[in-house]
Order: structure tokens, then sequence, then C-alpha cells
């Protein structure tokens, strides 16, 4: 029998199973260095801990998209080690904050699972759930990845689950205490609150980043990815390595700084593609668009529903003549995010 | 109304406004593990606890440097967003050591402008002040900078700041209970004390390191300065991105470790000049200059002044005949520090 | 009297003397969130406090390498700057884990030399001892050095030191408290436990990384281990960088998970060969062969020996037919590792 994990194949995945992830992490204020070192992060509440508290909170919480890397990082040689494509994503919804000294596990739940007509691989939909060291959870969201098929054995039976197009305002989670009725817009960076924003307009976000192999890198192992493609240069013709594409949303989610500054926390995500692959040696830059606006229960936070997309090339672009998206777009992401009022 | 920072231009600044600059900033161990990742930092004060201790210090404060680019970074978006030239440092004094798990907030107070003859730019003064969570002074400084007009309107009166060529020995402010009287000259690295060095003596620190693109862009990032000559390479012809002053700074004062491993806190910056641009692949190297020597009231402790040149080339050499700085230099920098008597 | 450290020739080493190395380190987490960052590290055990305690300890100690690393690169100064070539490590034990926090000082006492027969250099053993702030030991191991000679004096007397070829299994130190008994298979990531594995086996462990010179000097860096040849890209006529051979002892053992997940601790570190050099650009593999398998006194916990070796080519290939390393082989590294019985 060999020692080393070969991963799951399509027939490996049975609906209703539940997969615990392994090799839990303790993640404390040295993730949170290296994500200001890797990411030009700047929105103040994952910055400083006075920020924080004068937003209700006992002090920064890691970023919201540590929480997501970490958790999708452990579920990489469960769901991914054989896949052929990362499909798609929908019902994220971040439920708790992640403080300092929190330990993350994962399970993934599978719920759905569609073989491909060429009966060589199928789509497995899984939602996973990351916990912390309370049982508490972080965030919970749903991936569906195509897979290779180990044998040729007959179809499992279709079962596709029914996905909501994103997570309805109602049913966002806000962290306990946040209070936005004494938010310091000078601190924060920029002047714009909710009300400043309307449905449907873009902003270009300006600046851009060139990618280095040694960066995407250390990302990507910070979070215990270790799926080859990013890290074996042996493993493409060219020699590139294909970058993680959660690289690619923290970048273009700290780009967006200028000007969705106040955009403070992630609390859900509704859906998101990685369009084109992105390698070292691109210039990502991103652009947003508003999607919708939201009141919520707590004093003085609103809610902002935001496409945000990462490009090499020009603001604005989305999709080719013939519906695909452009060569330049490396992820359309749609994502919740809380704002002052 | 556009949603992004265009930034100020030299019509924005008046003399005596004070600017409150964004996103404040905690700063635990994990800055400091990336800082000693990132530079050869070999400085026992800000290596152990221990040490620190035995030198009268509650713990090892984060290195000096470490709250200079924090400060500096908060300033970019205000003051130097549409500069043209980083002109000269002044007056600069440390005032209180970073801990881990202070937050660090800046403001800058307009000192001085004056408009260049040609209308189209003109020279900012600003005194920045960088605070702990206390509200105690971490360190000020004044720094001036080349700034683009924004349009063809009349120059304000000038104003140009009487500055000191140097912080007076007398002015330094030493840590609270600093004592080099029980100084370990073993652990620190190095027999020398204030003594054995004399004024007018130049010591070459021999070693070299080659500077790549993801080690400058982490380091910038890191104290959240997102100007975009550092990360974008579409952004000159060349490709190449301007590594950020700073970084060289940092670099040079950690290759003077050896011959001056005992120079342990930096108190003071004279003051500094960006002689040439660095880029990845350029090999730095340090030597350093005595300039003057100094007692100071705490046990044990006197005080060095120092110029520190960072080089492409050979240690010693400064300036071609024309008075210029040679191509090779990179850094010219002149401030005070701690070293056991 | 030259400033800086000229490092120490071969006359300078007695049979005897102890040598103290400078520049005490605290390692807290920003140091654990690196090692996670750079090496694609997963065995639960440095991972996660909650695990850790599950194992009986307090918390999750840091990566056992972190220890070696951070002593070996104090002694850089003291041992190795005028060394012509690394050549062996023996009788390295791991008696204490190095927990978040503590304080890292090293000596290292000449236990033997020999000089060449050609008169220009020598052979010096020293054994090297790292102890936290509570003067507790971390680790000590034997490494010898080929030195060169400063002048042209007579030869000392050759003393050549008897080194064990293994730490003997009764002579590993278990870390307090450790307890396998209640060992989470799941979590950990694979349920192979010691009874599974035969002496013999060899494990091919998949997965390859390719290097980057920001990483390697990032690595390098953080252990200040400050040699030049690792920084200095004018040192060789091929502009190369020798790669510190820590970092390739580190990227394979954290490659060994895939086969080797349960193999948590590192106590003894045997013999070990830097086989050839490692440059940026080269794509390291791993695989692992059983050498032994033995008891201890810990509950549910077993020793495993194991053969580490690093290549660029594929594995299982060890050596030419003249008995030489083969060229792709960086790394023969023979250690002891605790397992679930």
């Amino acid at each position: 029998m060999s020692k080393t994990n070969a991963g799951r194949f399509f027939e490996d995945y049975t609906v209703g199973d539940v997969i615990t992830h392994a090799v839990p992490r303790t993640i404390k204020m040295g993730e949170r260095a290296l994500y200001h070192a890797l990411y030009p992060a700047r929105h103040a509440l994952h910055s400083s801990d006075q920020f924080a508290q004068s937003c209700g909170l006992p002090f920064s919480p890691l970023d919201d998209l540590v929480t997501f890397h970490t958790v999708f990082g452990k579920t990489v040689p469960d769901v991914s080690l054989n896949a052929v494509a990362n499909l798609g994503y929908a019902e994220g919804r971040w439920e708790t904050p992640l403080w300092p000294g929190d330990t993350i596990t994962a399970t993934s739940e599978v719920i759905g699972v569609k073989q491909n007509s060429n009966g060589k691989s199928g789509v497995v939909w899984v939602r996973t759930t990351g916990r912390n060291q309370h049982g508490e959870v972080l965030m919970s969201y749903v991936r569906w990845v195509m897979v290779r098929k180990r044998g040729q054995g007959p179809a499992p039976e279709t079962v596709i689950p029914e996905l909501r197009s994103a997570v309805a305002a109602a049913d966002l989670v806000i962290p306990r205490g946040l209070d936005f009725s004494a938010y310091d817009f000078a601190l924060a960076g920029e002047p714009h609150r909710l009300s400043d924003y309307a449905v449907g307009e873009v902003i270009d976000h300006v600046d851009g980043v060139t990618i280095e192999e040694a960066e995407h890198m250390l990302a990507t192992r910070l979070w215990q990815n270790t799926a080859k493609v990013h890290f074996d240069a042996t493993n493409r013709p060219d020699g590139k390595r294909l970058i993680y594409g959660g690289h690619v949303i923290s970048m273009a989610r700290a780009l967006s700084f200028n000007g969705l500054a106040n955009a403070q926390m992630i609390v859900a995500l509704n859906g998101g593609a990685h369009a084109n692959p992105c390698f070292a040696g691109d210039t990502v830059r991103a652009w947003s668009e508003v999607l919708d606006i939201a009141e919520t229960p707590a004093p003085g936070v609103g809610a902002i529903r935001l496409r945000l997309v990462a490009t090499k090339g020009a603001a604005g672009v989305l999709r080719t003549d013939d519906g695909k998206y452009h060569p330049d777009v490396l992820l359309d992401l749609d994502y919740w995010a809380l704002m002052p009022e």
C-alpha cells in the first residue's frame, strides 16, 4: 500500500458523506504580519486594535480572507488534488471573526455529484465549514469542482444542489458588537459612506501590482495549500507555476481599498470565477461594481454587495462579444461587505 | 465625484495645516520576525528580550526603523503621491521605543512651501509625528518633497523653515531605563565600545546583499506604503520597479552590524539623501564614517553620530569630481545611535 | 585594528576552548508563521495548539528545525566564515522543545582539530549547544568543517573525536508530557502508525517545489545566518547564490509530510551530507528510507529512524557506480523522529 495521498477521484464522493480535513491550524499575529507583507491591505479594522475597538470589537480580527484561504487550503488534499477545474463558489458566509490565537479546523459535506457525459470525470459539490477551537462556525461556503474518474464504473445518481444566486442581505451575520456609529472616516482613509455609493457605480481602483513567484508561493504555503501546480515549475512545459486563485482574490481585495476603504469586513461570498489563469509577471489591477446596498440591524452598519474584478488589463472590461470572459480578466467575485451607513 | 484618492497637489498645502494620516497600525512580533527575514539584522537589543532586559528595558523593542517606515508609509497617500522627488530629511528624533502591541498613528504639519520658478511644481516641508496608542510621541522628523502643481494659480507666500543641520547631542532622547553599565559585549557580537571609535574613522561593512523584487515589495507593503512606483512593473518603459528608499536604509543599517554591532539604537536622523535609485539585481553594500561622539546622561550610554552610505560599488567613494554623488551611491544617511561607553 | 569580523582561521581553534556565540534571539509566533510560509510544513503538532495539547504538550512548539537553524546561524561568524566545506554532522539531539517566547543562545566547544597534509587548511570539530533563557539545553550536535589556515605555522596535535554513527534509541529525549495514546490520525492527515512502516521501506514524497532566490534568502536571514555566499550574487562568476543547506533540509522535511505525516517531532540528527549545491531554479523533491524502528518509554510514542534524501531528480537514486553521490542528490540526512505506535 502506498503511504502517500493519491487524492480522491470522482467515485470517492458520495452525497451525504462528511470529510474531516487534516491539519488543524493555529493562527496568530505572525500570519497577520505576513498578510500585510503579501498584499497592500489597508482596511483599518484589520490593521489597528484601537480602530477595531472604536467599532465595538475586542481587538482587530484577522482579515476575513485569512479564514477563507486557511479553510480552503485544508480541503485541497481531499477535494481538489485530482480536480481538473475549480468551477464555482456559492452561499459563502462568515459567521464569526477569526481572532489571533484561534485554531481552524474544516469539514466538507458532499452535497452533489454529476458525472460528465464523457464518463471520464464528473462535478462534485461540497459545502465546506471552518470552525474555531470552540466549535463555532467561522465560515461556510459551497464549492464545486470537476474531478477525474479513477475507473470506468457506472455513473452515480445525479444530485445537483439548489444554490442561491446570492446570500440574502437578511441572512448576513454581523459580528457581535459591531457598531459603526462612532466610525472615524479620517482614520479609515476615505470619507465615503454607504449612501455615497449607487447601485451600478463602477470604481477603478487605479493601482497595479506585478506578481512574483516567491510571493504567491509564500502566500499559498501560508494557508497550507500544497497543490503542486502552484509550486513545481517542472509541472508544465513552459515552466510556469499556476498562481493560487485566492492570491488574486486577496490582491484585488487589497487594491480595492482605493475607493472602497470603508468596505471593512467581508461577510458573504455570493459567487466567483477564476476567469483566466494568473502567472508571475502579470500586473494585477482591480475594479468594482456596486451590485446592491442593504441595511443591517447593527448600529450604523450597512451592507454593500460588490462585484470585484481582477484584471491584467483595463478596468471596466469583463466579457468579449461572444459572452466569454475577456482574456485579461483573472477574477470575477461577488461578495457582501459591511460599511458605515 | 471620484471615489479614489488622486493625492494632494502643491496648491493643497498651506503652512500651519495639520494632516491626519489614515490607517492606524498595530505592530506585534510578526512584524519583527519579518524584519529579521527581510534584513540581516543582528543588533542584540532588537533580537533578544533577555539582552534588552540586561540593558534596563522591559523587553526587546522593535527595530527603530520599523517606527520610521510605518510612520513614513502612512504619510505617502497625503504627502508623496504626486511627489516628483523626495528631497531630504532633518530633525528626526525617536522619543519612545516601539513595543510589540503598540498602535501607530501619524500626523504631519505643513511647515514650509516654495513654488518653483517654472510654476509647475513646488517644494513642501512637513513635520511628521508618529504616536503610540497612549498619545506618546514615537518619533518626529521633517521631510521635504517636490510636488506637482494641479493648475496655474499664483504662487503662495514662500516659507522656508529653519532646520538644524543635526540634532544636538543634548537633545537626544534616551529610552527610559536604558543602562549599558552591565553591557555584555560577547553576546552583542563585538568588543568595540564608544571610546574605540574616532571621529573621521571609516568602516567598510564588507558584506553585500543582492536585492530581489519580491523582497523589497514585501517590505514596502509591510509598512503599508503603497506608492505604485514600487509595485507596478508597467509604470516604466524598462519594467523596473523603483525600490523604496527605506528598504535601502534598513539593508545598509543591518549590514553595518559588522563593525558597528554596538551601535544599538537609532535616536536621531540628522539628514539623508537617496542619492541614486536602487533596482532589483543591485548588490547593496555599506560603509560608515564616524562624524561625532558624545556623552549622554544615561549610565554607560554614549552617542555616536554616523554617516551611513549604501553603495552598489566600492566602500569609501561618495562623490565624483564635480561634487555630485557617485552613480554607485544609493544612500547617504546621517544619524545618531546609542553605544556603550 | 579593523572593526569588522574577519572570522577565525584554523590556528584559532584549540581543543577544549568554548566559544560563546553572539546575538541571542527571542523566537515567537512570527517566526512560526514565516516557517509555514517558507516551507510546505503540515505536521499537525507544529501547526495547532489544540493538536499539541491532545498529545500532552502545553501548546504547539516551534518546528524542531527552527531550533537547529537558529543555533546553527549563531555559529556561522565563529565557525564557518572561513570554512571551505561543511563536512558533516553527528550526535545531534533535541532535549527541550522550543516554545514561542524562548530566547536562544549558543556555545560551541572545540572537540577536534586535524591539519590537512597541504598545510593550508584543516578540519575542526565543534560540539554546539543551544540553550533557552532558563539555561536548559534545547539541542546539541557535533559539526565538522574544513577551515583555511591564516599562516604557515606548525600543525597542532591531531585530535579526532570519537563519534557515534547514530544516536541510540535509548538516548533519545522525549519531550516532557508527550503522549500519543489519544492521537487523532484523521486530523494528523494519514492513518499510518509506526507498525505500518518496515525497515528498508522507501517512500517517494511525490511533490516538488521550485526554489526562488527571495525565499531562500528570507529563510537564511531569519535564522541570522549571514554567510555572504547565500546573499551576494557578485560572489561567484555565474551570479548564483549558494542556497543554505538548512533551507534544503527544511524543504525536504516538509515535503516528507506526504507519506510521513505522523513522524511528528525530530529528536535526533545522526548524520548528514549536503551532497551537491542547490541553486535557485532547482526543483526540490524528497524521498525517505526507513532505517530503524524503536520503542520509547512515553505512552504510545515510538521512534522511527529515517534517511531523508532531497533531490532535484528521481526518487530512490542515491549514488553513482563509483560510490559518489548522484549529481541530482542535494541532501542525505539521517534522523530520528517520534511517531505514534
